[in-house]
């Protein structure tokens, strides 16, 4: 009888980790490869950064709340995200669909637009890729490359003790504008004729639908000469991000509730659906804010930035990950977020 | 109301050339764009090649026939057969998966078992991608990336007046193998008890199912100091991809039917099906030889190879694009191949 383990049994993680364990490089260029936001190439001068990454409707996207053109525009972001979270400057993609005959050329120039508006914000070139034909909705793949100065990339492996843990923008916004737009299309499924009412949402909705990378953190931390000691994109939700910047770096953190930045219109969209505010930056996806850790010693430069907050520090591996919240108690961080509250 | 364009008015490279014509480059780097097998990065020493490709199940493989090994070997080498067409030597790849919960780990281990099979015998690594959920099918997307000595790659658009067409191997073979595959599927399902009868078609099965890209050409140019005027690598059929230099270059054709490099097996087994071997030649896809163009001052060096044929040679564009029968006419070659016999 053959065995069979189900996909599912690993998760994701567990499953790149397992299917990539044996990896050997063969090329002296290959710097860093897989396990982190991207992989780096020596080319001999300055120092090839990439990433890619698949999107698909069903899965990744609704087409019934996400307009062609932000969908365009998000799928070059997001791999952007990766490549800044390295510390590094984005410089081409390429970007492979496919799609069914349910899609019209129309329909894909307003795709286009978006992945344009993308690459002319941030300064790349679409330079490749292949378009076929789908059986089954709209599949995006896209990869990025970056460039960084020789060995400036920053890992994920390697925060030090002591460290503080900082994060650009807030958290919540893109959980809760997909939670809004997840109700008012069922409202609408129930009945057609009631209109979506997003007044006062278009934060939360601009989160999820047009997210961008944070380059200005970037050049600001190069301006000031401040070097991250580990840095990640936070696509899956603070609790699920830190925690592999803990594993990676054999460390364990303190987080603190009260610091952990939360826009004003994501606060009244969390009470209005009966949801913790705190919750939501924690678990929920999709910010495409930057996750790092800095020397202490750096941090008088850090507060010129207020689109920066430090909201916690490294500890030892021993001490685990915990966070400390506003009412004064604390809790083990688990990647699917605190609202378990199993144990301590 | 709202123009509908469909997307089979444009065809794929239509399609393509219609969506990326307004594409400008904001870096110094990005030498080649869109257009070619790959795309070109200037890394202050070597070049960097990069290449992207997607693979539906249903649309581009039947897993009813396909061992997910061979299907991860097949995904390697159809983008590293790319790279080969730049005249580059491939060094890495990433490698973006998605799978329903149909699939198990061993599934996929046996996917990837395959993956790395490529990765050793081309001398490449794999650097990164991600795996994610689908909802139906297996979907693949896989960029690869080579380095090339500064300004040493070859395009399709640089051949000359005059040059003397090559090919690499024998073709057609891969198509007849799919027309045996797809056959002996039609006869399984209508009778399950029926047993496939592959008996003396290894070949052709195996030019389908392990295709591999000519890195054995590459070096026998560059060891034999022979510059290709242009070059690409041959996926959809001789006829189409000769269409391309052609037209890229601003020229036309002569083909020889005689001279067109089939192997013994692919022409019995067209013969047993009933199809013409010179058609499944032209018009076959999924062969991945090497289609390239030298000066005829170079063709004294090309002779010492014997998996090298000379089919024909550059004309002016004036001229037309035609092959030569061994019967003595002329047809005007076609994308689809010479079957229709519509005109001169």
């Amino acid at each position: 009888m053959e065995t069979r383990t189900e996909i599912s049994s690993l998760g994701e993680f567990g499953l790149i980790d397992h299917l990539t364990k044996n990896i050997e490089f063969s090329n002296a260029s290959s710097i860093l490869g897989v396990g982190d936001d991207a992989a780096v190439i020596d080319h001999f001068g300055k120092q090839t950064v990439i990433t890619t990454d698949m999107l698909l409707e069903g899965v990744h996207f609704d087409l019934m709340y996400t307009p062609l053109k932000h969908l365009g525009y998000k799928s070059v972001v997001v791999n952007l995200s990766d490549i800044y979270a390295m510390n590094a400057t984005p410089t081409q993609i390429t970007l492979n669909i496919a799609v069914s005959n349910r899609f019209s050329v129309e329909a894909l120039e307003e795709f286009y637009e978006g992945v344009y508006a993308a690459c002319e914000r941030y300064q790349v070139d679409l330079i490749g890729g292949d378009t076929s034909t789908s059986r089954s909705g709209f599949i995006i793949s896209v990869t990025a490359l970056g460039e960084v100065n020789p060995d400036q990339f920053v890992q994920r492996s390697t925060a030090q003790k002591g460290d503080l843990i900082c994060v650009s923008g807030d958290l919540g916004g893109a959980f809760l504008g997909l939670t809004l737009l997840e109700r008012e299309r069922q409202i609408y499924l129930e009945n057609p004729k009631i209109q979506p009412d997003l007044e006062n949402e278009q934060y939360i909705v601009g989160r999820l639908l047009k997210p961008e990378a944070r380059k200005d953190i970037i050049a600001f931390l190069a301006e000031n000469e401040i070097r991250p000691t580990a840095m990640m994109d936070i696509s899956d939700g603070l609790s699920s991000e830190i925690l592999h910047i803990c594993k990676q770096s054999s460390l364990g953190c303190v987080l603190y509730e009260e610091k952990i930045p939360i826009h004003e219109d994501s606060r009244m969209a969390a009470f209005k659906f009966g949801l913790d505010p705190t919750a939501c930056a924690l678990s929920g996806g999709e910010d495409y804010e930057l996750l790092f850790t800095i020397a202490q010693s750096e941090y008088d430069k850090l507060v010129l930035n207020e689109q920066i907050s430090v909201v916690g520090y490294m500890t030892d591996a021993a001490e685990g990950s915990h966070i400390l919240t506003k009412g004064g108690n604390k809790f083990r961080i688990t990647a699917q977020g605190w609202n378990a509250f199993k144990d301590q």
